[in-house]
């Protein structure tokens, strides 16, 4: 994963489309582990050249923001989650140190001024890089969802509910 | 958003981490606009280094597949989709046509074979670069989510779902 490609192809340039705003200016600040909640708001402010880009968006309830865990440890393979006192393959985690470093939040979208998105359930720091952001457009029936390990770590736990409140894979 | 980065800071590069093998070669195959349905099955073919980083995602019923749109049109920040006559904001579409054109996809996990996820749900070319997959973990209820021009137009032509059966935001 060194270089300028892998054997899947050449490598991809993202360009930042705008930043986060938010109250956490350090990783120790956002909540997480077992039953972390997502409540702080934020805002997503685009690009001013980007911003006819946005249009419409205001009908959406909900967003899916794209960006980049600009100051994430090196990329492992295993991880050991919060949640957990075991390893796991790092894609079955939401761990930061990912070969991409990309983070995926659901947010609730609570207004549009100007270029500015007022969003609740940010769980970045302030001045994240934003990659993308898409509407949310519908759901797998919560019944159909099974969590793999982190069902089994909530059981060793003794608890039922934890990270499955939170839509936010990143 | 040309050159090495954007007033939002610098470009980040993003490797493949494998490629996704699917039944569509072309474009024109993929099901789309008012009621598509993805009920493809398709593998996700990871890099054979990258193989450690799969461990214990059998367990997760469905997938969040992040890919390059690799073979898009120029980025425009406005979009005419398939399921509407009228323009709306590239953030407010699925258009492939994005400025960091990052796609999202949500699968329904069917068997691991080694480094090959083999998946149901997926609406990617033959030999799209993958960036990323994370475990879904949750939903937001389906009664919370508006989703704005798109209800709009399913009005207009009459008709109550289409889109709104597919998780997929790509």
């Amino acid at each position: 994963m060194t270089g300028d490609g892998s054997a899947a192809g050449p490598a991809f340039p993202m360009r930042p489309i705008g930043i986060v705003r938010s109250p956490y200016a350090d990783v120790t600040q956002v909540p997480r582990g077992p039953g972390a909640k997502h409540e702080a708001e934020g805002v997503l402010e685009i690009e001013p050249e980007l911003e006819p880009g946005l249009a419409d968006i205001e009908g959406f309830s909900h967003l899916y923001v794209l960006w980049v865990f600009d100051r994430a440890d090196p990329p492992s393979l295993v991880a050991t989650p919060p949640t957990d006192d075991r390893p796991h393959g790092v894609f079955s985690t939401r761990s930061p140190a990912r070969p991409n470093p990309i983070g995926l939040t659901v947010v609730r979208l609570l207004r549009r001024e100007g270029r500015r998105l007022l969003v609740h359930g940010v769980d970045m720091l302030d001045k994240t890089p934003i990659l993308d952001i898409k509407p949310y457009l519908s759901s797998v029936p919560a019944a159909e969802i099974r969590r793999g390990w982190m069902e089994e770590a909530e059981r060793r736990r003794g608890r039922g509910s934890g990270d499955s409140r939170a839509p936010n894979p990143s």
